[in-house]
């Protein structure tokens, strides 16, 4: 077995040097919904190609009919050493509204952060880019202490995880016996809190649409036509408005179906974790939750299915006032999905309520955004056992087993294309401000991250 | 008497000139409400000015907070002869979505129009550059073929009727002795259809509010925070779809305060017109009232109160997804207003019935945007019955007494303030396409409304 300890220490000793890469790495402003920003999507999947060759991974790019795949292999140190998959992605959310950053997205600075203690600021710097490098610095840390990885690694990086993975599925299938592992590794979510870490057993699903509802053939006057002229905006906010009823529920047709309650357990192990639904929504300024009543904060984000309107636009939303009567409004909705909750059939339930709701000379067209089912890994199994115990040792806390919102479609993949459980950890904090101005990666997120997942890898070893 | 049939030549044989005239009037793109193009309306005042004083007019460009305004005077062909104020707007609206113009908007074309007709193509054309200089070139033939007016003419021309006129109410207190004079001529009105004028009796007033609704303290991922945080879109699609029952009634407590049945004379008269509800609304690529039921067309239109929504905006609009919980979401709502409805009245129960659904955690803020009543003038003034004779004299059909969708809120105004009652004669059609891309004025609406207000201006003397 190798030395553990000397390969901590070396870790500590590149840590400035870490830093200096993941600040190249977030440079490169990899917007994968923009198709401007391909150019750089690329950029960055070479970046880490490169960056993996220099570890000793036979590392290559992989074109995609989008952005490419970063597929690389190493050894282990024994021929039975287990195989893992760590999977990443480097692609990062668009960065509007730009005029709230207090920082240059992708100017990355190490800075005193409003808890006092030192970040990593710029867009990506906890989704995904931060995280990823943990893994990739910990791999550094092994090679230079050790000469080589205590398991037989493959690294899978995607550029297309902000963009709904359209070419992801396509690529498991054809190269399914290449990224077949023991178990994967995923490095995307959160702890529970600064001081303790955290392994996700349940993951939402995720289903998107956008709807665009369109009346008269063009943009018209609201003084001569209004009142006798259908307004898409009134017949979108109509749709929107009947979406939940007044408990908060769903009211898609079969929406539920597939949902169960959470055992009684579970529930009364997350009320334990002491964390309130003021405590969770005070980080963000709410205070009371506001989904199906009766139920916690926690309960409606780890193991509830949700419908959220994204984004809504129609009419003149410029400076002043324009009296229109829009030709066509249209509306971003997702679907959280739980338990054994069906993408399919939640999209075709949602498209023909949508459709029951526009009248005369109004119609409405969809266009698809992803589709994945919900997650739910054993809370008992070897894997998740031997993590927890790892992470343990590196934090002031021990780990926690926790629920997540989020949606990480590719877990669902590994298990389903490739037969694999995934070990979710990750080390981002929920006021990371991911998706939102002002993301930022704790420097101790790093520097444990990294220490975090020598660990794992000896333990797992 | 001057002879009428010596100005109405003069002013064929000046047509060419007119258009080019006109030209330059459109290619100065006065877009009112955006204050990228302040510098443009200023410069279409100083255009009018020029053009007025060229005609014998004294006239100045006054300066106010918002845009000028444009103030000419001419004395009549006689100490007693009766003093009309001619009033028009000189800005336009914004022209997006720029790429559904199939000319440039502010490089005029005489084009064969899709009925076969001749056409002058760009913003403002019709709406109010166009309408505005009939009037101006009446003058000029006039002025060339007898020396002088038969009227005594004071003009007003303002730069901020598409952004609410909200120097305008000030402008008229402070120089009410100035502006005064027997009668207001308005022209920014449709004929009925391209071979019959007509006279508006009734013009909606109009209430603007733009309503903004916060959530959270910053955008949110809605995978974390879904279903548990309150989403300002949803907050807002339910206000929104509210304001209408299913019978298409506005809801807002004592909206319908001062809203009178129009008698059955009317509303036989509007239908011996013969315009069915599908011809209104085919032109538009519609068949069916949406409003309140069992109303045609023409009734919703001319002699209904509406609540519009005109434009909606909040969370991710741009290409692709983003799982965003947006922190603000906002509308812009107009109201038409008929009979005796009161603006502040009808503001001040719509921001209740906003904040009475505002759930906790949300806030909503309001943004004021014009308010002005409606206004009904009597059918039968010797004023109208003038201006229709003079009218049917020049059209192919007699001049017809309709009502007005749109509001005009300078009409209110002349008759609060003035004591003046206003002749609404236009020559605008329903197909000009004003307010949107591809706008246009028809050469015959040009050329016949020139003629016809040298009629009226014979007439009237």
């Amino acid at each position: 077995m190798p030395d553990v300890n000397a390969v901590l220490e070396k870790a500590d000793g590149n840590l400035d040097a870490g830093i200096e890469r993941l600040f190249e790495l977030i440079r490169i402003p990899s917007i994968s919904t923009d198709p401007a920003h391909a150019g750089d999507c690329h950029r960055a999947g070479e970046w880490l190609v490169q960056e993996l060759r220099s570890l000793g991974f036979d590392a290559d790019l992989r074109e995609t009919t989008g952005h490419p795949m970063v597929v690389a292999h190493h050894a282990g140190a024994a021929p039975d050493a287990p195989h893992a998959l760590f999977y990443g992605h480097y692609d990062v959310q668009p960065v509007d509204p730009l005029e709230l950053w207090e920082t240059d997205p992708f100017m990355p600075e190490l800075r005193t952060g409003a808890t006092g203690r030192k970040v990593v600021t710029g867009r990506g710097s906890a989704d995904d880019k931060g995280q990823l490098m943990t893994f990739v610095e910990a791999c550094r840390a092994y090679k230079e202490a050790e000469g080589g990885l205590p398991c037989r690694v493959t690294i899978l990086f995607e550029g297309e995880e902000e963009s709904g993975s359209p070419s992801l599925k396509p690529f498991l299938d054809a190269n399914a016996e290449e990224l077949k592992a023991d178990f994967a590794m995923v490095c995307d979510t959160n702890m529970w809190d600064a001081d303790t870490p955290a392994l996700s057993a349940g993951l939402r699903g995720l289903v998107g649409e956008e709807i665009t509802v369109t009346a008269a053939d063009r943009d018209l006057h609201s003084g001569y036509f209004g009142g006798a002229a259908a307004n898409p905006i009134h017949v979108l906010a109509k749709v929107l408005a009947d979406l939940h009823d007044e408990t908060g529920r769903i009211t898609v047709p079969g929406f539920y179906d597939g949902v169960e309650e959470t055992p009684d357990d579970v529930k009364a192990s997350w009320t334990a974790l002491g964390k309130s639904d003021a405590d969770f929504l005070g980080e963000v300024g709410l205070s009371k939750p506001s989904g199906e009543t009766g139920r916690s904060a926690l309960e409606l984000t780890w193991a509830r299915p949700t419908a959220e309107v994204n984004g809504i636009h129609g009419g003149y939303t410029g400076e002043g006032f324009k009296t229109v009567i829009a030709a066509e409004a249209s509306a971003k909705v997702s679907f959280r999905l739980v338990g054994t909750q069906d993408p399919v059939a939640v999209r075709a339930s949602f498209r023909e309520f949508v459709e029951a709701r526009i009248p005369d000379d109004c119609s409405v067209r969809f266009s698809k955004h992803g589709g994945s089912g919900a997650i739910q890994l054993p809370y008992d199994s070897p894997l998740l056992t031997k993590a927890k115990e790892a992470l343990s040792d590196e934090w002031p806390n021990p780990a926690v087993m926790i629920g997540m919102g989020g949606s990480i479609p590719i877990v669902g993949d590994f298990q389903k294309k490739l037969g694999m459980d995934s070990l979710l950890v990750g080390f981002g904090l929920s006021d990371d401000r991911i998706h939102s101005p002002n993301e930022k990666y704790e420097l101790t997120s790093f520097q444990r991250g990294i220490r975090s997942w020598i660990r794992i890898l000896h333990a797992l070893a």
